[in-house]
């Protein structure tokens, strides 16, 4: 193995493709003339189009074989995602070696067991084009009398789109419901009452269908319809009324003198050196993945590894709305990209002035790969607590401290409305913690008759939909080895006689330590009584003759998951449970899948036959999938934005008896003071 | 009424007595020479002996027309408890009028019901220092042999006690199990395995025993027998080893360059001034009980009162263990006096180098008022992340976003081995966020045959025992007044046929909304089914028509608590709810006591009483009182302290429904971009 402080180069095992990389395996897949792929960055679904260029992860073992065994370098290869609109169907394929391919291997049957229906595909840049071409011309061009009437759509105004998510009933489908909103900045609270349900399951546009409509609180057949009865004034209607953009975020106040401002008065104690990153006794690599966000590898404190991979998974939500657009919605982001939203990063709000910001490149729904500046920021932080203290008066007069320093690694990715900040702080105590806030714009929807049984009223006709929040996240820990167990600890009252006491009995808390043995046992359902100790343990033990381990600390305030019975269901079926423990496999590598969002009832990653087969877990590779998040149930103060003050969820990984002492010991911040 | 920024004159109402004050009740009791009250801050428990001086807060109605009504100032009075060895009774007297006292009246009865037993007082120093005498006669003048060869007692080496509670069994008792410590800074992880159980019920020392001895894992009646039997070499003997001091809170490595380090660039946002504090928005007045410790009243966002008091109640922990000292230990910290502890903060660690820092003045267990410099500190604190934040791309582009930049008002209290550090926050969204950690020593035992039961080792010999830590906080809130109801808020699953689609049916989230009736009702559990969204709310409705509210959203990770039918559990039944709710009367102060801690048998305050009741709670003023913790089982990384990551609980008091918008619309701190 390698030390802390040497050089990172090892890490660039972990990193995102460079943008030169992105280039040659596009290149090479153009060249494969008869792929016949589409070079337009707007492809329409009845072409051949990449959809993503992405970093594959080498398997593990190679990895720990380079890293900690003199191995060698595993082959540096991509992932590429290819739908061939020509033929209906999606293929993945293994791209290698970088930076000059030489090979492309089809791993789509390997991957997913079958076939990738067409239609659990995302709706692309170029699909979308089409969308909106189809709408002004199948519905705008139509009703635009009653789209000025109703909503002031004339000349240059117009409506925007949001849409809903899944696309229809069953596999297969792919019929959107459409909401119009204001054409405001913030429109995502602006609903103005017009919806749409559009058939565009054809890779043939002039095969696409207006199949229903919706228009202040009633259902169309179709626009004529709907247009017809308008005029005929035989309709409740909408009357336009001009209104201030409540959404804008424009300040309204004049800055005041600034509040107070960190900063490095003696220069960072961090060092990032390509995609590895140094901070006193901490050190790790990074990378941040189109789809499913940020991630951390190969964390290591004092040389050691104590985390693998530590990475985002999944963020899910599922609404509720008496209106069509989002009555069924469940939004799964990683099928749109959660890292392919991180955009830049603002000084002194998103991060402290004096972060250190770096860019990062995807190649995601385009023709080139993309520069996206200051998307991941890194600074140490001071949170303004003690990390621990102790005043003593009695007997022995001193006072010692360590003030709480810690390193924060950190991006937001913003997905359509919402803003998800994604952290992950590196404590001196050895403690890694994981937190997600979510702020932004809540989805809204135009307030009709039934609306108050789904949320609140938040601004003029807009009610703020009840919704759940839950976040999938993977940990791979690897405590002092791959091969660890998963053990439970908690209390519970016994009853013992009093030794010195008569015929006295008293209840006392009692230590209860449980090894859990198989995936099953360990897949803890949220809604059941979970041991509030949950700890990955190596069989080492510490110099206390304590197995060594680091402890799971889920910090959630989830509402209820969507019932098992709901057809849906099997595509986030990770949100089960609260922790779920299963044995390390390559082939497991992620929660969710690309085609969940637009396959829900037949997604290609359900989680939960991870856990099917009930592997023993005693002295396995063990990996840790964590589901947190909240019930947000929207109210006034979400206008303009959620704030992040109590809208988050996260964990903390703590060593417990993974050290004989408190490793905080050795901090350079601490300070002592004697009489 | 009067506005935001309005001088804080009329805070005054909620502030601790002064210096002065303190003094002139002290020698007004000492002047009535009836009551015989010993002048010594040492007075023995035969004498008569002020322990505590405090401020006597006015009921609250008459605050309120003071506040609010033009109405006169309520007069300041002391609370005053005299501990009368000479008749074995307490009294407490209200004393007034400040800063001349003329009467003094003693409101025992009114105020409990009943006597109190002098047995329920707390051990004064007079007493500890009997003991430490008794102690050296009686045990270890006769043990000087066992305590050479198993401790290395010698010459000015000694052992320390430490001791543990209840008491004894029953009302009356008053036997106190004292473990022994080696005579180290940190002493409390330092175990040396004897323990003896001394009764000192007599309020004659001389008539105190020794009635049990614990060492080396086994009982013993007498010292005599003990020393007998040691002599005898009959006996498991514990043979002393020197050893480093590994509680030393000394830095073990230099100093490296220092962290970041927050400045008021352009000067601080806040002023104190007296006892109130303003802060962009907010303004609120503050004090420090010597029993409940920090607390604060008034708390107004725009000039509107919110809050009329948060405040500490109680700390409490029940521990597990097989040796005598710690068996039954539950520890009610308010009965030895929480902010009594809180000792001075240390600059850049306690709290940043630019905070405002505080004195306090005290008199409890003392003969003159004591002056606690830096007691408490306030400082504002860049948060590190955004209050919120949206960043747009689509069809808008721009970014909006505000600074998350807090008021932090804080006291750390030492309570012996632990010290809790309680935070009060205040967001520019118009949060109110309670915090408290735990840091400082654990309390440990030595080793013995059947420890492992309960702990983990955590050092040579030492122990480190489960138990738990129950905090108590009340918050009194007035939405928009005092006559407010309790709303109960979450989701539930209904089926709902799909008007889109033919003969199909979802499962999707509805708001259920409930207003709790009762305050038995609204007596929320630990261990059962709570609704997600607890409210306090006003029958005013805002903008959109929702009852304006202010949300509790409370952060616990307790362990269990005491069963109910143990008979000391009456002494902490705050501790079976997370949530209560309660009609405010002036005479339910406090959910906890100074009595509490030595009648556990018979408390003089059962919080459960208040609810017993089960008045009607609609359109009252209503008073939360919150429960919340984290089960401790300790661990190798808590030698030598506990870190506050993740070793902490609290509450956030949030906006909902209570404003039109979210009231940081209006920060100083918001950024625009556009592009
Ligand atoms: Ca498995
Ligand atoms: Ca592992
Ligand atoms: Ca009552
Ligand atoms: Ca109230
Ligand atoms: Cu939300
Ligand atoms: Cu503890």
């Amino acid at each position: 193995g390698w030390g802390w402080g040497a050089p990172g180069r090892r890490s660039l095992v972990f990193s995102d493709l460079t943008e030169h990389e992105y280039t040659q395996v596009r290149n090479y897949m153009w060249r494969q003339s008869n792929l016949k792929i589409s070079h337009n960055k707007f492809a329409v679904p009845a072409e051949n189009f990449i959809f993503l260029i992405d970093l594959l992860l080498p398997n593990k073992s190679d990895v720990l074989q380079y890293l900690d065994a003199g191995g060698k370098e595993p082959p540096r290869q991509a992932s590429v995602v290819v739908f061939y609109g020509t033929q209906g169907v999606i293929k993945e394929y293994v791209v290698g070696p970088l930076p000059e391919p030489t090979f492309h291997t089809d791993v789509t049957q390997k991957k997913y067991g079958g076939d990738l229906h067409i239609n659990s595909r995302p709706v692309t840049m170029g699909e979308y084009l089409l969308l909106f071409v189809f709408i002004h011309k199948n519905i705008f061009s139509k009703l635009s009398i009653l789209l000025e009437e109703s909503f002031g759509v004339s000349g240059n105004k117009t409506l925007k789109p949001f849409e809903s998510m899944p696309r229809g009933a069953r596999s297969g489908d792919r019929h959107t419901w459409i909401s119009f909103f204001r054409d405001y900045s913030g429109m995502y609270i602006h609903p103005v009452g017009l919806e749409v349900l559009i058939n565009h399951a054809s890779r043939n546009d002039s095969q696409w269908t207006v199949d229903k409509l919706f228009y202040s609180g009633h259902y169309y057949d179709s626009v004529e319809e709907l247009s017809k009865k308008y005029e005929a004034g035989d309709i409740d209607k909408i009357v336009y009324k001009p209104m201030l953009n409540y959404a804008s975020l424009k300040p309204r106040t004049k800055a005041l003198q600034v509040g107070p401002q960190q900063y490095y008065t003696q220069g960072p104690r961090f060092i990032v050196e390509n995609n590895r990153v140094s901070y006193l006794d901490w050190s790790f690599a990074f990378g941040l993945s189109s789809l499913t966000g940020m991630r951390v590898f190969d964390v290591r404190f004092k040389g050691q590894r104590i985390i693998y991979e530590l990475s985002v998974q999944e963020a899910m939500s599922v609404y509720g709305s008496v209106t069509p657009g989002m009555m069924l919605t469940k939004f799964l982001d990683s099928s749109i990209g959660i890292g392919r939203f991180a955009h830049e990063l603002v000084r002194g709000v998103d991060c402290p002035y004096a972060a250190e910001y770096v860019d990062t490149f995807r190649y995601i729904d385009t023709s080139a790969p993309q520069r996206f500046r200051n998307s991941i920021c890194i600074f140490e932080h001071d949170a303004g607590r003690p990390l621990r203290r102790h005043f003593s008066d009695f007997f022995h007069n001193s006072y010692g401290g360590v003030a709480n320093s810690v390193l924060v690694f950190r991006s937001i990715t913003s997905i359509g409305n919402y803003d998800y900040m994604w952290d992950f702080i590196f404590y001196q105590s050895g403690s890694v913690e994981a937190k997600v806030h979510a702020t932004g714009f809540i989805s809204s929807s135009f307030k009709v008759a039934g609306s108050m049984l789904f949320g609140h009223q938040v601004a003029e006709n807009t009610i703020g939909n009840i919704h759940t929040h839950f976040i999938s996240f993977k940990v791979d820990l690897d405590v002092l080895g791959v091969n660890n167990i998963f053990l439970t600890k908690d209390m519970e009252y016994k009853e013992v006689e009093v030794p010195w006491l008569q015929k006295t009995r008293a209840k006392i808390p009692h230590l209860v330590e449980r090894q859990l043995a198989t995936e099953q046992q360990a897949a803890l359902h949220y809604g059941t009584k979970i041991p509030r100790y949950l700890h990955i343990a190596s069989n080492q033990t510490n110099r206390w003759g304590h197995q060594r381990s680091y402890r799971l600390q889920v910090f959630s305030f989830t509402g209820d998951h969507l019932p098992e019975s709901e057809p849906v269901e099997k595509s986030m079926s990770w949100a089960r449970y609260k922790v779920a423990i299963t044995k390390h496999k390559d082939e497991e590598r992620t929660s969710s899948s690309l085609y969940s969002q637009n396959n829900m009832w037949s997604p290609a990653v359900d989680f939960s036959r991870f856990i099917e087969d009930n592997e023993n877990i005693e002295n396995q590779d063990l990996v840790a999938w964590i589901t947190t998040g909240f019930l947000h149930i929207p109210h006034a103060e979400d206008i303009p934005n959620t704030v992040t003050v109590g809208n988050g969820g996260g964990f903390l990984l703590r060593p417990h008896n993974y050290f004989d002492e408190d490793p905080s010991i050795n901090s350079p911040d601490s300070v002592y003071i004697s009489p």
